[in-house]
């Protein structure tokens, strides 16, 4: 078996989880904003400020992960 | 067995997890927009916005890994 | 098998398990922060320069996981 | 196969899963940081200091983890 | 298969089991100082004190595992 074999299944596999873990991250805080929100319409803007911040910041690694991934399908 | 064939196999079932992942990120958060929306119907624009962000976000990560499973499957 | 073969199945599943447990964590605690800015708008400022404080050192070592991950996909 | 081999799939594998570990449990203490400041917000300069100072020895764990992972990829 | 191989595959992966463990205990403890604080701003001090004594140990055991990690990955 080939070394590009395996590159091509860890760039299919890496992917995907990058995509669960990096929805699930945002996924659930974004839900904790919602809420908040709700619960506090006066501090929406606060709230959609920090929900940006931490989502970009999980945003930054999922990136980073899924151009390793890039850099293994293009092998 | 050749490098293109794990490289199928690994589109296929790399997209599927892509999916898993994204679908149920922006369920849960979506799920809490309604919830907060049917509780303070007033903050329901700003709740929308936050929603559209965060979806957003998580729709750009979960494209750029269909994207390198679109690569591997036209190997 | 040689070895670049079993570096970048390495690369590709690492880079995934990273992105995991990075964006758990981010989504954990940025939850709560979202939770602890809705219940008490006037700490949303504390409370969100410590979410960056501990989002940051999440995102250290999830980039510093991710260069081994790269250093592995591109041998 | 070449001690390499497993040295490569040992660095990706280890640096995930150190990535896991450290993220987990500093997504926990932060939580725990963000909830108790939103509580007492009077107390929220201690609760940062004592959550920088438990988040930096995680860190110092993590990174010595990847150290070792690091190492074992650039052989 | 060569002795060494194994020695890289274990140090690898042990280096994250041991980031595991001392990651999830310092943070559970953590967490539990952080509500301590909150609920009693005034007993503060005396909360941190007990808990860097407290990770410090988990610590101590964490290096040392570390460091039988680092001999197996420079052999």
């Amino acid at each position: 078996m080939e070394p590009t074999a395996l590159a091509f299944l860890a760039a299919g596999i890496g992917a995907g989880i990058v995509a669960i873990g990096a929805s699930v991250g945002i996924g659930r805080l974004a839900a904790s904003a919602m809420e908040g929100s709700a619960r506090q319409p006066e501090a929406a803007g606060d709230i959609r400020t920090s929900m940006i911040i931490a989502a970009a910041l999980i945003e930054g690694v999922a990136l980073f992960g899924l151009v390793i991934c890039f850099l293994l399908a293009i092998k």
